[in-house]
């Protein structure tokens, strides 16, 4: 474990370099940060133990860095073998200090909340770095990308903005199939499993010691979108939202309550169930991060219909969106390099700038 | 119908432009053409149809054009309403007058055959007019894609190869898989359905009159790719082909099925079942075009498996791979209006490029 000061004076050490530009690609290794060090940011330390191209200089943390110690580090992870390769010796800084790591990381990956981390992370990180995120506040995406753009834009860099899976590569597939079958229409369903953007915005209500949220798809929805009936369906005809919730000694359950069930976008529109539950319970039986969804696509040509169904099915939420972000950050590096600069989504980004392979490969063993 | 002659003084009068250059996306049609015209060629026709962004110029053909009549006209499909929104007045000509067309059309589809069309066909189009294929000639597409960018590169045109669904749409969902979860193995099962490549490489051998080519996954294989053990599975252990052949009168049926049975690529690395059946037969239950298939990816992160799943049931094989050479015709206009040149495959176009919606709006409304 490394930690504050020291860390401070290692990085300065670090050759300089304007983000990546310059740098080559499949030569230099992308040199990556992580601005948050919840189950996402362990995530993506772990997904850049797999992906050799990356290195991970620092991992940025609101708390005293002198509290944290790495994931990979703690638990011997690194002499694991097969899963992880990297040997990571990322200096733990405090978010205050990212200033001192211009120039010496090319990509910063934030993995801080959406509901009110990345709003204010994102831009500021963006004016100084390339950056990748899974923000997934969808209705306020196009206000997200238009503050990260001017950011990201004026510094000549790139941030590529909501790489999770949705939105990330469940919008892919949205756009994809709509573009390939216009007339037809789609449906996205997710679940049964843990939302942690849902989780998330459960714990910062007042009075929450801890919660989570399962998101369940509703069987009969399923089957009209299959048959391209799926345009008719209401949200909350689509999915049930059901937390079990650990309250705050003496808070206020049915304030707790009402504030989970009205909160916009994330539960307001929805049939939402709450349980109020033990430390105990909570603690030997809602603490997985299994999840999964699908998105079907039903369209007709002159004389067919035809379904296009993507799917997903995650044992490790946090560790898998993190394996985007990765993917996504190698992407952003790419751009910059090639002179690029503002923000992008999974939807600009083509598949080749996702994969460490060299296109001439991936052409030869995957087309 | 209209055809040859009258045709080709027709387009003359077209306005002239150097390919999609000086002309606005989202405000001028995209002037497609159309290149051999068999089923590919008529989905085409229909897809062109559902995409008012896209007017159809000609349709070009080995035969003799007056001999033709377009599907749209013969049908009057044009009247149905909702499916088809184009009145499409194109050209028949044959496919000598291509030059003519020079200027006048933004892209040509290629609809010709892999086999034996697409090799010659494609890299003379390349060198004169934007084009899109669905050439499915697995082994050999580095060549191709090689012959098609030296030609498009040279005339300063954009040529987008493999662009149906496989190599196509699954060729980008492996590619986007194996990305995302490195640490992974990835399988791609097709049918039970028509592979129309198949079907189209039997009717070439001597002394066949009609013939079809069923597609088979193997159920116990299906099992173990989606366990993560689809590494081990040979070719063979995936899929069997099953064909069903007319030959002609005084035909050698034993040479025909030793051709088919070791054409290479084609069945030669496959169990293919070979069964010689009438014309009356063959008209009753074996013209349908079904098919479909998915792609599934298993990958593990450190501490999960997941399973990434891409399917499709198509009820009308040649109009779901016309569909998507349409979208991808639409990217090939937006690239060379850019300033860009040469070969692009699936995995270097992003969505946004496929699609008729502003990139804006699909971000609004997809991510």
């Amino acid at each position: 474990m490394r930690t504050g000061g020291a860390d401070v004076a290692r990085v300065s050490r670090l050759s300089r370099a304007s983000g990546c530009r310059g740098r080559s690609i499949y030569m230099d290794k992308i040199r990556a940060g992580i601005v948050g060090y919840g189950n996402i940011g362990r995530g993506v330390e772990k997904a850049i133990g797999q992906n050799p191209d990356f290195e991970l200089v620092a991992i940025l943390t609101r708390r005293p860095p002198g509290t944290l110690s790495s994931g990979m580090q703690a638990s011997g992870m690194h002499d694991s073998g097969s899963q992880a390769t990297n040997n990571s010796t990322a200096a733990i800084l405090h978010v205050s200090d990212a200033p001192s790591l211009k120039g010496k990381v090319d990509v910063m990956i934030l993995c801080g909340g959406s509901a009110t981390d990345l709003p204010e992370q994102g831009p500021q990180f963006a004016a100084s770095f390339n950056t990748v995120d899974s923000y997934d506040t969808h209705a306020k995406i196009p206000d997200y990308y238009r503050a990260m753009d001017a950011a990201s834009r004026s510094a000549g860099l790139i941030s590529v903005i909501s790489a999770g899976w949705d939105p990330g590569l469940f919008s892919l597939n949205r756009a994809l199939a709509a573009a390939v079958l216009p007339h037809g229409s789609g449906c996205t369903f997710w679940g049964k499993g843990v939302s942690q953007g849902h989780s998330d915005a459960i714990r910062r209500v007042d009075g929450v010691e801890a919660a989570i949220q399962y998101t369940i798809p509703i069987a009969t929805a399923i089957e009209k979108a299959r048959k391209g009936e799926g345009g008719a369906l209401a949200t909350r005809d689509k999915h049930l939202r059901e937390c079990f919730v650990v309250a705050k000694e003496g808070a206020d359950k049915a304030a707790i309550e009402t504030s989970i069930k009205t909160m916009p976008y994330y539960f307001a529109e929805y049939d939402t169930i709450v349980h109020f539950i033990g430390k105990d319970e909570f603690n030997a039986n809602h603490t997985g991060m299994a999840h999964g969804g699908f998105v079907v696509h039903s369209g007709k040509t002159v004389s067919g219909r035809h379904t296009i169904e993507y799917s997903l099915d995650l044992n490790n939420n946090a560790e898998f969106t993190a394996s985007t972000l990765v993917a996504y950050a190698r992407a952003a590096c790419r751009y910059q390099r090639e002179g690029r600069s503002g923000a992008l989504t999974v939807l600009d980004i083509p598949v080749t700038y996702l994969s460490a392979t060299p296109d001439e490969t991936l052409r030869k063993d995957l087309l």
